[in-house]
């Protein structure tokens, strides 16, 4: 299973145990969360299978096993379940070998997950913009604060030794924003690079990442799935198969 | 600096840097987060200075130093700074020797960090009760949320291996959430326990740990503080001393 299978809804028959020399993985395959534990298998070449969860119309046996109901969530062939993203990818990291992502100096470590903190007020305000669109409401307000917070992103990233957030590799706290950035068109907040020039040269590089080609999303796809996806369509997240 | 010291203001001048031998905590004395850290530096036998910002009314040193202007921050003899409460107690956990509270096994440190985010649900509900209080609105609804939630948490911690939620000892996951048991006064709870037979073990196990006694604030302190709390006093972080 790679992803691209359709997604499993209420009514359908839980998967069988996950086999000896593979971890699973519930996605849903238009989810930022979820794309950044698809990003950490991607980068350390992790043998796993993708088993896609209709979010809008979740199996009770899916919420059986993940309490929040919320992907990603891994599956490991000993039965142990592990949810929220950023404790997924931790776990993903220090289990699996091959190259590390996060840094093993304790300081280096905390800046990196302080910018993820940055970096959510940012996504935050990113659902602001949706929910006000939504509502036909003026968006100019939330728009400019999302600008004001990017150019302090940004800043913070010109200060780095090199052109990504953990200095000159990409590692975890890039792969850990990167999908948000991925869906700036669905935002509608592509414009908001112009004014932030090392983001948007670090934006350019990330497209040149092998695991974030290995997880891209095209835009018309992300189009076409978040107007579904906006009218409820239950069917939204199998968008495009 | 112990920590008992009224609080820093605006306008007040920015303490000097941080001397070799130790590791200075920006504090404020009612927070539960920033007790989050004193925990971890008790539990460790970190030599540390507190010192307690006024959170109504915050120094503008601090906020450059620490930009979300929360507490705890950590400053070191460096000058690097780390701010939000589990990345600061984290970084605590693994920089200094002593005992570690995180388990070194990444399936159990995804446990305990996967337990702090059911309780973090938790937490949510106490400050909707604070603010429904406030509001005089009707209570009952949002403690039967909390209750139902706590027992769920009761069942988490039944099936450890011991009396605390990482097994046989006091570990992070307990001083994660500890702070607001310890406040179970304040957001009119404490009765929640008597259906929560081994979080209410739990809790007078943690009431005899000498990291808690060290950090320990009486009812009538917490209580005394909420009040002028609730009044908007910009005192009110330093009540009692």
């Amino acid at each position: 299973m790679t992803g691209s299978e359709k997604s499993l809804a209420k009514g359908s028959p839980a998967p069988g145990p996950v086999s000896e020399e593979t971890i699973r993985v519930y996605s849903m395959r238009f989810c930022p969360y979820a794309q950044r534990a698809r990003l950490v298998l991607a980068a350390k070449g992790i043998k796993h299978e993708v088993i896609n969860i209709n979010l809008k119309n979740k199996p009770d046996w899916f919420i059986e096993k993940s309490p929040f109901g919320l992907v990603p969530s891994l599956e490991t062939s000993s039965g142990q379940v592990i949810y929220e993203s950023p404790i997924v990818c931790d776990y993903l990291d220090e289990v699996y070998p091959g190259k590390k992502l996060t840094p093993a100096d304790p300081f280096q470590k905390a800046q990196q997950k302080m910018i993820v903190e940055h970096f959510s007020k940012i996504s935050t305000l990113f659902y602001k913009i949706l929910l006000a669109k939504k509502n036909n409401e003026d968006v100019s307000g939330v728009k400019a604060e999302v600008q004001e917070k990017l150019v302090k992103l940004d800043e913070i990233l010109a200060k780095q030794n090199g052109l990504f957030f953990g200095g000159s590799d990409v590692s975890m706290v890039d792969y850990m924003i990167w999908p948000w950035f991925e869906r700036l068109i669905i935002f509608d907040s592509k414009d908001c690079l112009n004014k932030t020039p090392h983001i948007d040269k670090w934006y350019q590089q990330m497209l040149q990442d092998p695991a974030v080609k290995a997880t891209y999303i095209e835009p018309d796809l992300l189009l076409g799935f978040f107007k579904l996806y906006s009218q409820n369509d239950v069917e939204a997240c199998d968008y495009g198969l």
